[in-house]
């Protein structure tokens, strides 16, 4: 068996873990269940597809963290993370995706009981991905001793200000990015099928860039086109581009696990006023946004920079204009703690990651442009060196 | 705007809706809430990477369906969906990942309680993805005069025998996922980086074949090498293949959201007796359950006939050897009802349609040969006309 190849040194996870424990401490947790799979990476290097099944970390206040799987998984969790075989636990197959057992009975019981964990505050992460209502009935029921506390997004925030590795494979993957548009901008014509160019936007993206090779992003390549760009969230399909039409990609470039999101939009043609118009009170936002981003201010007050120059255009956006990006596995890229929106008051730090996404989706019609960037002293930092523009190809 | 181009005709969603609704009839259930994205995609045609917010379909025991979700995710769902525009709701942005107010608050609010539903049985996807332990508290929170029904999978289970366009997008998957397996045999040798093989499947799969266009399977490419092959949900990294190293592929071909599940070995150098045996019992044990999947059989007599086999060849295999297949979103491309497995006695139907995985993972290497099959009144028949056996190159 090959030594565990951690993508980061021992102390970063020493000190990731230490700053859970304290945020558990100041919320009167014992014992934290981590369903999310990003939490469960970060705190112990666990990587591996098998979140379709239920898993978790447990974090009490001492000792090292606890790896609880399906059975078969046990081998992937030997094989990425930190801890001793005597830390992981893998369930019996027949708990898997039965409706008679669930596999968090085995959990309460072969676990948390066996290690007089039963008795403990216990935080669950309630509105974390994977972790199901009837994973909150099945441990409700087997550890009626317990007292459990929401941790919703607990880990999530611990995880906002980037360590000096992490901002290196944000950066990687920035490079990965910046060479999935070039590809684009390079292949995209009217009468290409969609799907022809998506291939070449993950063959370029998993290839990878500068000698560093591409992981998967949690979301898969979004390209809607014309109308069809009124909507944020379709994907593709085998049609051919059009001429007159705009279509904007909004991909990000992946290195292990860490994310560089950038969308750039392009029109086929000769691009009707108002998509020129939305360009300039886009670009004049996006400078305004990032020359607010600055350690001290808060995430309101970036959205405001940002609101005010298109309120100037005559444009109003409902929804948020950024979250914070690093680490992640579908279904999202983002770390769903903070929001680039009014009312968010939490203060900027050196180190914060975000991708501004000051998206305009119109009843027919879309336009992506967008930065991913670090917080530093100096202020802002894209992480992209890609033209911010409206491409135009005719 | 364009009409919406639904992949299946009307007449096939009303036929899905009065399956789903006889079986929530035969439960009690007078409102399903559906939250799980492959469950919304089947009953409405609904196709959007927007699941990683709250979302989900309402169906009623009578009228249409109803979506709800994100406000700017509304313009998918019009794009998408077979309802008019009445049925679709979206909630505002600050419901969006809000530590003070969740979606299911709003739908209990604004939807249920406003169309007199709130005093109903509502099902509730309890163990399906997506729907948290948080939505489920929102909606008993809001809905106090609501009887709630656990529903997990009730529709999963309607989608089990599948129509004939429905095999006809299976089939069309086949053959993506042949040229795929077809491209990896050709490319892999030693010292090719793994991240660039990974890079040439995506660029196959999602080119497609025959014709057509691929989309997204619901698992990433799982490539692992030598011992990392003891575990079945590694990805892959950037280092070189190895010779004298074995590799699985876990692989599908997509079809408009529809998976052709396939996996294949391959051995690089001279393979060690104990792949050459394990690959007879395997290929044996293949043989015996395909010729035991026939309508009427049940489901662990396909899984006893396979475990007879490689009994005589003593090898045992806890986990369940097969699942069925079709329609999916990330993170699982199985249907998650009924498995091949000891005391699972669902019996099966002409189209019916499984991945049959009888992998065989040691604790320094593994070994899958697996094939995907639809139930017929002639037997099992395999979706891919692809070499069934370890391959070598050396």
């Amino acid at each position: 068996m090959s030594a565990v190849l951690l993508p980061f040194e021992p102390t970063e996870y020493e000190l990731r873990i230490d700053k859970t424990r304290r945020a558990m401490q100041a919320r009167g947790i014992e014992l934290l269940i981590v369903s999310d799979p990003s939490n469960m990476a970060w705190l112990t290097g666990y990587d591996g597809w098998s979140f379709y099944v239920h898993q978790c970390v447990l974090l009490a206040l001492d000792g090292d963290p606890v790896w609880f799987g399906r059975g078969q998984d046990a081998n992937g969790a030997r094989r990425t993370v930190f801890m001793e075989d005597e830390d992981i636990y893998g369930y019996p197959d027949h708990y898997v995706q039965s409706t008679e057992r669930h596999p968090m009975d085995y959990l309460a019981d072969a676990v948390i009981s066996v290690r007089g964990w039963d008795g403990l505050a216990i935080g669950v992460e309630m509105d974390n991905y994977y972790f199901s209502a009837a994973c909150h009935a099945s441990l409700q029921r087997h550890l009626p001793n317990a007292r459990f506390v929401d941790a919703t997004a607990l880990v999530n925030w611990q995880r906002a200000v980037k360590s000096s590795r992490e901002i290196e494979y944000m950066r990687r993957a920035a490079r990965i990015v910046e060479a999935m548009h070039a590809r684009i901008l390079k292949l995209v014509e009217p009468g290409l099928p969609k799907n022809r160019l998506i291939a070449e936007i993950y063959h370029t993206g998993i290839n990878g860039a500068d000698g560093f090779g591409g992981d998967y992003p949690a979301i898969v390549p979004l390209a809607p086109s014309g109308a069809d760009a009124s909507a944020p969230h379709l994907t593709w399909d085998e049609r051919p581009f059009k001429l007159d039409e705009g279509t904007f990609f909004e991909i990000a470039g992946c290195y292990r696990r860490y994310h560089c999101p950038l969308s750039r939009t392009i029109y086929l043609g000769s691009p009707p006023q108002k998509f020129l118009d939305t360009e300039k009170a886009v670009l004049e936002g996006i400078d305004a946004a990032l020359d607010a981003a600055r350690p001290g201010k808060t995430c309101e007050s970036v959205e405001a920079a940002w609101r005010k120059v298109i309120k100037r255009y005559g444009i109003e956006k409902e929804s948020r204009c950024g979250y914070p990006i690093g680490l992640s596995y579908p279904p999202d890229w983002g770390e769903r703690t903070m929001s680039l929106r009014p009312g968010d008051r939490t203060v900027l730090e050196e180190g914060m990651c975000f991708h501004l996404i000051p998206a305009i989706w119109r009843d027919d019609w879309g336009l992506e442009i967008t930065e991913s960037f670090q917080v530093t002293a100096g202020g802002a930092e894209p992480f992209c060196n890609y033209p911010r523009r409206l491409f135009v190809k005719d």
